[in-house]
């Protein structure tokens, strides 16, 4: 089977990158941040393998890539391996069987004269016996800060501990509980009463694969990867019909609401910093999916360039989400019941303390969901635990000794939309009340109002209007309804960045100001924060881009959705969160001209096999005398 | 096994009922409505079941109660035999096959002086061939009004059928195709590739039961059933702490937003006006559920005073929702991975064109969900097909001569709360920047401000300030967060009402205004539209009770949720409507000192049994030359 321009790149084409690098650089010791595959611009119809040379190449000046995997481990080891790290540790005095380990943090941005690249160490407690010790529960008071190209030390941070400012030296520990996660360390039993449920496809799946091309029900598309975004969809259509050209988690940010140094850098941006590529876990059968699962591998590279193989980072799976449709005529009681097989398509990703789950899931009735978990454990901070009854107002004492600061997840949704065709066209619809004249003569009449986003530029969400976004093409009418064909978009209503518009938080983020952005498609415009995000001074991506005031009716055009969790958090979200669920939907429109899952078989106990429980033998319910 | 107050009516309770009102009214010809239980004051610990005496009649005036199922099949059967009907329907000139049905609906209210038991029929066409032609693809352009006390018919209503308020007497009808939802009358061959998906439960499930009494995992709760909510629980307790004392729907409205007479009286309000538990389906095994199923039963009373058995009509299952939580320790690939088990209680409404499908979910993180998904038959009208490109602005255009016209459910969520006691508390909690000063330096800190609603009233949502609402009890202090113990509520923030304030549809459902509705507790206050929608002038409900200005602070208060769905429909929704899906959740929030599901069992592949799809056995990827 030969390549396509969109599947992922392979261990050959890293090494044949890394060749042609070196005779690029004759002399040069390289170091490998990112090997990866660019994608086609849209007018091309096949890549060009046969080329084998550089064709482009830029030095970057005022930017800091991202992190990689040898970089964090490197600094990783160096902090701990540092004299003044263990210079600090020893004041603490731990009793024999701990240590100490750190999270490398970036940096995050405070001085707009700061060009070294540097690395925030987060340092925590944690005992040796055990792999999965949770060291979350037992931060230290201190953080060293290293340059990461030089490998010196900046300074130790000392960190605020109390319920103010104040920062104090490191002192000897007091002994506190880790509060754990792992099952091996719990000290109560397991629950004893669950029963196993299995997921039986004794007819294999409803799926079949070339290489990475997925076909499923009346859906088409490809699985992409790259290290940065991870999971990418590729021209998805429906029943032969374009749909979409490109769906992906184009950028999100993390920014901590704790206002006290060094916390306020704390802003992570989990794409362009780290990758969610280059941090999906190795999913395993039985764990994370249940049924029928078939598993995509991909590569990065590590900084000598060797082509590192990240196995079943990508699953891929059906699974039952209960009734789709259903209609009984209540003359009769004939029923038509049908029920809603998904298609999964999930990775799972690793960002130091927290995780992300992220599915895009395809239904029979053609819509499609971008599913997004928060779970894993909330990055801490110390707090004293010798004031009984301090709390902070920007966070939750969440064990004896450790606090959780306030934040916020902003994710950028990148919709790359194709509605039969390239040419589109976004609005969006408020439902509003007629107004009360002779037409509206009982005053309950409501319409809907229209309104073209006819430049590149944002809009915001509106509940009380129920403002809905669609995608339509104006080239094509559907014969029944008389508009145009269209896809909407089911925003998920989102408190924006709270940091200020002055603070370095958000001027760094502009994509996370406000819900909606459209632009005209361009040519390597896929991040909505900017290509270079680690230490950014500010963005270069939507809010640039927008300012393009390109025409966006009837074009090429690109709607990118940010929405995002506030997260306060709560105590039952320590030592490790119940996953928090946002999901946002896009359906058809109008696209259709009926229900496009009628054809789905209906649900039948001859295919389902369900149990009935038994009834309780006998009640005294016929004992009431008359 | 004894009754308990909160189990559901049974037959004998029925007759009992009956043979006491016969006694009361010695001579006077009864119709029964209905025969249900009170439930008990919270101050009652027992239902005294040995009374068997009438101890309250109330002549009402003014008011009209419920349709009851009888009622609304004779009804439907007068106005076919009716000679004037008959006589419009003959000039439709039907060809042969065809005949015409009824929807008997409410009629709603737009005339402050009518006291007559009204009825409006909306008529469809329908082929006589099979039990599931879809009626509702044909409405007739004629509607008549029946006073159900007289069975007199009122007068015939023409129906505006083009784009405008123009009405005609009825004409030949001119054939179009019918718009089908049955697997049976499809034209198109069922999807061939979908393969079966089972749910196999070796060791039965998890839950036990005793009576109605429900024990799974950590939680406790009774299943209750009424005729008019249908599905009740009661006495939600958590490892043997109070939760909830009662959850339930407790109204619903579904206003029309086509102006026009006499559709401007569409306003359903299927509680109320007819009622979940008489309109529950009953459920199929291997169709509405997958896995091992609990089945409940109910019972209503015919007008004569009849015990009619409602079999199946509630149905509890476990189900999978993917992944509860994760951690991987990066730095040894360790993993912690545990599966979101969910335990469902589940009824589906037929509400005759539509169906509800609500689900109270509980999961091990001590979670509670309501979830509602609506789906069905669009209530239809019918359009001119005559006029290609002809579209109204209150309406979809969803086949050949039939409009469906836009409209809103708003659902009404009645929580009594009992989190650790029935004193509580409910406020919101807002998220805000910090003032930028010396103690907010950088701009980026936020904190959260609470708002106690210390008296009855209402509150807006907030998306804007990431408002959530909060049940504490102020009398019991979480040991780490120092904070009272707490639930919070997820709200589903939604369009309101969009009539007029001076309209009846807004006057008839004030509950349908606001969000949020604080009351202190008073018995019998159950329904927040009041005890009788049906043709009601103005509510009797939340808006009445929250006057009373009661203290709400620590005391026995009522939590009331609105929300809804604004739906104008899409093509895609008709003949049969894929279903759209809202959820409201309940988590707690400093009600525990930790992640509550921690001891829930690890994901296993023995356990889970999953398959993995072979991999491929080759591809072209390694003849990158190098």
């Amino acid at each position: 089977m030969s390549l396509h321009p969109f599947d992922p790149i392979n261990p050959g084409e890293i090494q044949l990158g890394v060749k042609i690098l070196q005779a690029a650089f004759p002399g040069v010791q390289l170091r490998h941040k990112k090997i990866d595959l660019q994608e086609p611009s849209k007018q091309e119809a096949l890549l060009n393998a046969d080329a084998r040379s550089l064709v482009y190449a830029k030095e970057l000046k005022d930017v800091q890539g991202p992190v990689d995997v040898d970089e964090m481990l490197g600094i990783e080891q160096l902090c701990l391996n540092h004299p003044a790290v263990q210079a600090e540790v020893a004041k603490m005095k731990l009793p024999a069987g701990m240590t100490v380990c750190t999270d490398t943090w970036i940096y995050g941005t405070d001085d707009p004269k700061e060009t070294r690249r540097l690395f925030q160490c987060y340092m925590y407690m944690v005992a040796v016996d055990h792999p999965q010790n949770n060291h979350y529960s037992l931060p230290c008071r201190f953080s060293p800060v290293f340059d990461g190209s030089t490998h010196q030390l900046v300074r130790i941070d000392y960190l605020p501990c109390g319920n103010d400012f104040q920062t104090t030296e490191t002192q000897p520990w007091r002994p506190v509980e880790t509060i754990q996660y792992a099952h091996d360390l719990l000290q109560e039993p397991l629950r004893p009463d669950l029963k196993p449920y299995i997921v039986q496809q004794p007819q294999g799946p409803s799926f079949s694969l070339q290489g990475n091309a997925v076909s499923w029900q009346k859906w088409r598309f490809r699985v992409g990867f790259n290290n940065r975004e991870g999971l990418v969809i590729h021209n998805l259509t429906y029943d032969g019909r374009n749909v979409f050209y490109r769906l992906s988690l184009s950028e999100m940010t993390v920014p901590y609401g704790d206002p006290r140094a060094p916390f306020h850098r704390k802003q992570a941006f989990d794409v362009g910093d780290v990758g969610f590529g280059i941090t999906a876990n190795q999913l395993s059968l039985g764990c994370d999916c249940l049924g029928h699962i078939k598993y995509f591998d991909g590569y990065r590279t590590d900084s000598k360039g060797n082509p590192v193989q990240l196995k079943n980072i990508i699953c891929l799976h059906e699974q039952d989400n209960g009734l789709q449709f259903k209609h009984t005529n209540y003359r009769n009681g004939e029923a038509t019941v049908v029920r809603n097989r998904q298609l999964a398509v999930q990775m799972i990703c690793t960002v130091a303390n927290y995780e992300y789950i992220f599915a895009f899931i395809f239904d029979q009735a053609a819509n499609i969901e971008l599913e997004v978990r928060a779970t894993g454990i909330l990055s801490t901070v110390p707090f004293d635990n010798e004031k009984p009854g301090a709390v902070v107002p920007w966070g939750t004492n969440v064990g004896p000794g450790v606090m959780a600061p306030y934040h916020q997840h902003m994710f950028s949704l990148r919709m790359d939309p194709a509605i039969d065709g390239f040419k589109n066209t976004i609005f969006y619809e408020d439902s509003v009340p007629l107004p009360e004249d002779a037409n509206n003569p009982y005053g309950i009449g409501y319409t809907t109002e229209q309104t073209v986003i006819k430049n590149s530029g944002t809009a915001n969400t509106s509940v009380d209007r129920h403002r809905v976004f669609k995608i339509r093409n104006d080239n094509i009418i559907n014969p029944i309804t008389y508009k145009p064909v269209a896809y909407k978009l089911h925003t998920v209503p989102s408190q924006m960045m709270l940091a200020s518009p002055r603070s370095f938080g958000q001027k760094r983020a502009a994509f996370a100001t406000k819900p909606i952005w459209v632009t005209k498609y361009q040519d390597g415009e896929l991040f909505a924060g900017g290509e270079f995000t680690n230490q950014s001074k500010e963005s270069q991506g939507v809010e640039k881009w927008i300012q393009r005031n390109d025409r966006t009716e009837n074009e090429d055009v690109v709607l990118w959705h940010t929405f995002g969790l506030t997260h306060n958090p709560r105590i039952e979200d320590f030592p490790v969160m119940p996953m928090e669920k946002v999901s946002v939907m896009l359906r058809p429109d109008g696209f259709f001209t009926k229900n496009p899952a009628l054809d789905v078989p209906p649900a039948t106990q001859s295919a389902n096999q369900s149990t009935q429980h038994p009834d309780a033998c006998c009640t005294d319910r016929t004992k009431v005398k008359l």
